[in-house]
């Protein structure tokens, strides 16, 4: 059973947008046992959107549509979904009074002409109501295969996805298992992982797909399988696990369905500890600070963060003592050591996490080379630190160093 | 003058990584006049890159390809190439050089067979060499189209596309000029800000394409034209600006190209008045901080940031009077209030930003409800405040809150 995604709108073509939709719905599919073909990316232009419905139609059973449904003039999908099931265009009476609800709450300008005719749709057509936005989405049948065209705002699609679609194809179609299992990986380059596992890769069934997917300091292994007896597929995927994680042992961290990101699993154990966190930010500037307070739960572990970017900030807000920046400069291992264990003591927190370097592209109130980066954890009864070269290109810079940090902060709370 | 992009990689099929290759390779070859006319991702599967290179071919003149081009077994664009072009791999010695001078500068493992065999090319391939990795680019051409194997490391392949792709295109073709100016509003919705320009949007020439955008809070409109003259396209898109900036002045913030984003325009305006910032984020955990200072030049105005996620916190790091608390409740206009003005001068800035409110999905230490958020700015002689209720997701309760601060703290700049 295979499945096709097509994104439509000039936005996508001219790199104005980054298409964040298709990998949701590939995720989303697959934990059906729905497998994507190929993602295509058309303008909104008529001719080609025809052509694109044809050919995907030709390779697969479910084509998902998204975007340019919207009520201004540029968005022409649902006019031209109707040309291509040769239909006519609708006014849905359900639709209708979800448009009029959802004004009445969120928006306080006048409901206008344009925004009544979101509820016109193909007479062939089965609507997906959409309960957070005035764009339907529709499901259509023709030949035993399935167009469903969804909006582009990600967070309506989202929610159509999951609400509407899934079950919807689950009702309509039987799937095979399909399983993705990730291992994640810190500290050894890929082709270093993949010689030391070669063997075991050599060995590896034919149903069994192996990826090595490399990031900035981490490699993450998937190991992919499909088959219609979902227990054999889980199975021989686990036979294969049991036999890697051993080889691996010292670089292997978790799984990613399972810790999802490492900021994820240090959240995890330190709630499970009843312990708590504290960071004090100068060239990772908040990124650290936002990574756990991104996930919902985080108030019950982190109390909080400085972002001292300032070398005055460091002395004023976090009680820096000025000699220590003078003698050592303000890029430093004792700098940091200082920032790690002041901001600990400064929110009551069980562990204090620092930064201090130089993420470039100039350098700023130190000598420190661009690329250097010192990174401090502090608990009751220890300061640890790192000095770490991250490269020259800022936005990396930054986050190897949010990696580094949370590499070393996940060390100190595994401690026994 | 057509392109295509040709993503390869099973990760992107699965959802597992989103395609962010694309959108940076589009808006290059459309700085120097290459449209694109589609973005196709497919699997590392030999039969299916064979027939798309064949698809893209019939279609386009220029077909740019990324992923698939590193050591490890699941790799197999190179070879692909290979036999597309009925061609055999040789070793490129430039290439290995370039291998083993990465290896010693950055790389402390030995150098394996499979890094020596990333400088095995097509023979009929002139290489574009990677700097920053081992995996070379490739430049083929066939039947006057060419094809352009990139490495999916987008590092990689920016510097590729950048440093080596886009002046080699410009001496092999000649290529139209294509404009896209982009403007940004806040405050109005999508149809009412269509119906106000409606009558301007029916009057547009032919040659201009207009696109709206609508993102959180904001709605952006896309103006595109090409052609041969570059003069005469800027004359032209300029003279349609000169008539729709006036009919929106009142929520028109700039130009896209211009500003980037909200938090640069803040930046320029604060670095040109010698002004600094300093920012106290509750609900926002970081965030804003990590706006302002995922850009270069931010430590010129940004000095610091609280994230006083607990209550006890914004006691304690920010001097918050517990009664305020008490009697107000911490998610409230007086405590945001006196968050902004406590944190301006704890870290001697020029204006003070605050948040605080209930990001969701649990209610936190307060009464307030999910998705309120409560906003201050101070400034030396003023603190003002406002109340915003931003849905229920926790990721756009965020994000929302951003914008609307970033709003807030651009309207008292503005004030003379």
């Amino acid at each position: 059973m295979l499945a096709e995604i097509i994104t439509i709108g000039d936005e996508l073509l001219i790199g104005q947008v980054i298409d964040t939709n298709s990998a949701f719905i590939a995720q989303e599919l697959n934990g059906i046992g729905a497998s994507i073909y190929q993602i295509t990316s058309i303008q909104d232009d008529k001719a080609h959107i025809l052509q694109a419905f044809k050919d995907a139609e030709s390779r697969v059973d479910i084509i998902i549509i998204t975007g340019g449904l919207g009520p201004t003039k540029d968005d022409i999908t649902k006019k031209t979904i109707a040309e291509y099931f040769d239909d006519t265009l609708v006014r849905d009476a359900a639709v209708t009074k979800n448009i009029e609800a959802i004004w009445k709450k969120y928006v306080r300008q006048n409901l206008l002409q344009v925004n009544r005719d979101q509820a016109l749709v193909p007479s062939k057509a089965t609507v997906l109501m959409n309960e957070l936005g005035t764009a339907p989405g529709m499901w259509l049948q023709k030949n035993n295969k399935v167009f469903i065209a969804l909006p582009g705002v990600p967070f309506e699609m989202k929610k159509l996805i999951v609400n509407k679609v899934i079950p919807k194809l689950k009702e309509t179609y039987k799937f095979p298992f399909i399983l993705h299992k990730t291992l994640l990986t810190y500290g050894l380059g890929e082709s270093t992982l993949a010689q030391r596992i070669e063997d075991w890769e050599n060995a590896l069934p034919e149903t069994i797909k192996l990826a090595y997917l490399p990031s900035l300091g981490s490699v993450r292994i998937r190991l992919s399988s499909k088959g219609n007896n979902a227990q054999e597929v889980k199975a021989n995927i686990q036979a294969e696990i049991d036999k890697v994680v051993p080889l691996i042992k010292d670089v292997f961290v978790g799984f990613e369905d399972e810790v999802q990101s490492l900021e994820l699993m240090i959240a995890n154990k330190l709630i499970a500890a009843g312990k708590t966190l504290a960071v004090a930010e100068s060239c990772t500037g908040g990124t650290i600070a936002e990574q756990f307070t991104q996930h919902a739960g985080a108030s019950a572990y982190f109390n909080g963060g400085v972002v001292t970017y300032a070398t005055a900030s460091k002395i004023k807000v976090l009680g820096i003592d000025k000699t220590l920046i003078d003698t050592h400069s303000v890029v430093s291992a004792p700098v940091a050591e200082a920032m790690a264990k002041n901001v600990r003591e400064l929110f009551n927190a069980d562990y204090g996490v620092a930064t201090t370097g130089n993420a470039g592209p100039s350098k700023g109130e130190s000598d420190a080379e661009i690329g250097n980066v010192f990174i401090a954890v502090a608990t009751k009864d220890c300061v640890v630190s790192a000095s770490f070269m991250l490269g020259s290109a800022r936005q990396r810079v930054i986050k190897k160093a949010v990696n580094k940090a949370l590499e070393m902060l996940e060390t100190e709370i595994l401690k026994p």
